[in-house]
């Protein structure tokens, strides 16, 4: 095969779209974020792109069928504005790679005149969060005032680290093209799957899109976290209680 | 050298040959499959598959002569079907190195007219197998039928990591290629060489392509394997009789 | 986008510039040395290279904003000569791409009529560095007499283990080439980012290049250094000062 | 740069030369020989192969002067045969990388007529060696009765890891190509630097080659890493007097 290859599935007529990225990352933040959106608006699939660069790899799916490891567009039609979004297993495995694939993404995007995008993830504090900030950062100082009158936080020079991947890329390499681009990073621990994050970006992102979407399933996985949580906190106390016992009786 | 070398050993008419791979992956239940079957129809050897990808290796026979690494392509017959079997020792060393690979093995596959294929390999169970399962995944839903009638299982979303390497391409790209292709996982520990499990998978193959093959080699190196787990098994237990002394004597 | 994009930003006369490279290294020596240069002589930035060897990153300034990855160029006016300064975050992340980055930062500075090039950099003693020696390798013998006169001291075979990156490519590609090129290596622990070494570097260049430049900022960096040396010097006396302690109570 | 650049040195006619492979493995055994060799027989420099697979890495001299990193041939002349010596610091950084080396290695020695190679190096045997064996591998069968003739060993199947790296390839490519090739392995403990063993391997040479070669300078270089093994045996039983006197006063 060659190192990318695209299946048109479909090219419906879209207006005005945005791109939406959601790859894995941070608390898979960007990806539940993005899958959310796929869930509740019943996005229709139109483009698969199969490259090199990812995992030599099928999933299985529910009836054992074998599928090529891709990322997806969905057109994703909403009362505010319609969507491009972009969801995926993987990133790519090199520098060059991240590059080839980020481009090619554009370049899909691009054609279906999209000229503004929303890279979304996660932003790692370290310890459990309980107000979810989202921070942002944009190609062109101009997006600035919209993002914050959404709830926003841009803070200098953070996150400190850069962003990384591919949602780094629709900035930098979408800028270069001049795409309006934006990043909007859910503030998350860092250790664990976290649908209250992504909620948090969901939110913004309603407010600068003027469209409206419940939450219940996203609801329904937070407090499965929870749950997981709550075990891993237990297991943390149990032993040191047990070591407690074990000295007393020692 | 090229990127990739084709050296065309033989090219024997076959009857709607099967492709059947088998290279070295968990439990080395494909490869153990792939080279049983080799040695007991006295497999042809066909081609030979040079690639940069490959490790720079030699590998040196009983008479002291190297040779380049490769993977091989040998036509068996049988009463039941004609087969083009694909073994060797190594993967490839990165991502876009599989997709390559797995283009040009089914390439060679295509040209000897090969319209369906099995990928076998193991799939880590964690402990030690007692019933041997043979998992499967089909690249089109219309495969499973005959499958299932052969004692193959699928399972919702298993193998949870998905199939990698080789057999996982072999699906992904040959189903994209048209090629009707399954994979037949046996289940094995992932500790070790599982000459039980190649021989579930390979029931399950005698099924459905009609041969009958006999399995006294593999039960000699079975039985090999059940000395070597004894005396891991033993080693476990010495040390902690040991430890049980000791903390008496102490 | 391609595997290498330079943006020509500017493209001053200068007159006989000198080629001074400042990448991250050891103790950020010839990158803070690079930059102190860029501060005081208000450098003009020229050109950036992106290149897809460098990680898929943005960075995010102090206003939001975010900025691909990328080497700078700019140029730099003093008294004594011009200069053409390469900075940047990152070196290649592979073999194969530190060559090809190399020439490309070659093919710019010979673009502005470079026939002389210092790579800047640190070499590591592993212990506090109290006097700071500037090591020196060539391209070319003849040029290291100037280097002695200015202080710069020539060891047989060091460092050790040669010079990698850029700054060692600088010498070996430049030199292939017919650029004078040299290297000044400043000794610094390796331990931690070390102005005063970048400080003696500098003091070499300014002694060849026939400039003058204040080091106030760096000596505040210098001294904001001190402070975080005094306390990782405080927490190692600390705990071993309260074990002396438990072993008296004990 | 390109990929692989060559200088041509020198162009000196030899007289049916022999390809002698001597690049940095186990024990440094091949490096070692070779260098002897050219040492010795006052090799003349004949060509430079720089790579992009190669560290991107400049080796300082004892005048302070960098040369870039590169792979040498030498033309060495003696009584018994001609010779071209490849040596050099490193081997390639990837798997295609070592079969594009290779293959150029080749094409230069098959430049100057060679028509038959021996490629050296050690055989790790994990514990320190008394008797130093050389063990063998070839690329045609044919080769073997020469070399049992100078004492070489052949053992069916090792070693078992098979021959890596350029030495392997030399087999391997070479003979592809129609290359007389062998390996010549000497053992060797694995942990250090091994003079003796390289001794071993050019002494079956010498036989092979019937040149004569003095052996002073590496049984001096043998001496310093007895020297080395000695302290380390030191080191090893100190401690361990330590415990059972710490023990004895417990």
């Amino acid at each position: 095969m060659n190192d990318i290859e695209i299946d048109e599935v479909a090219t419906p007529e879209l207006d005005d779209p945005v791109l939406i990225e959601g790859l894995p990352g941070v608390g898979h933040v960007g990806k539940l974020a993005a899958e959310h959106l796929l869930e509740e608006f019943d996005g229709e699939l139109v483009r698969r792109v199969y490259a090199t660069e990812f995992p030599p790899q099928v999933n299985v799916d529910d009836e054992g069928v074998a599928e090529l490891t891709c990322a997806e567009f969905h057109a994703v039609r909403t009362d505010g504005a319609d969507m491009l979004v972009l969801t995926g297993d993987h990133q790519a495995g090199t520098n060059a790679g991240h590059y080839k694939l980020t481009s090619t993404f554009l370049d899909v995007a691009e054609s279906f005149g999209v000229e503004r995008a929303f890279a979304l993830g996660g932003v790692p504090t370290g310890e459990l969060v309980e107000e979810y900030t989202v921070l942002g950062a944009v190609s062109d100082a101009e997006g600035k005032a919209d993002l914050s009158d959404a709830g926003v936080e841009f803070r200098p020079d953070e996150p400190a680290g850069g962003i990384v991947g591919v949602s780094g890329l629709v900035l930098g390499l979408g800028g270069r093209r001049g795409l309006e681009a934006a990043c909007l990073m859910g503030e998350t621990s860092g250790y664990l799957v976290d649908p209250k994050s992504a909620r948090a970006v969901l939110e913004v992102l309603e407010t600068l899109l003027a469209f409206e979407v419940g939450y219940e399933s996203l609801e329904d996985r937070a407090e499965e976290m929870e749950e997981v949580i709550g075990k891993i906190q237990e297991m943390q106390e149990g032993p040191s209680a047990a070591d407690d016992e074990l000295r007393y009786i020692g």
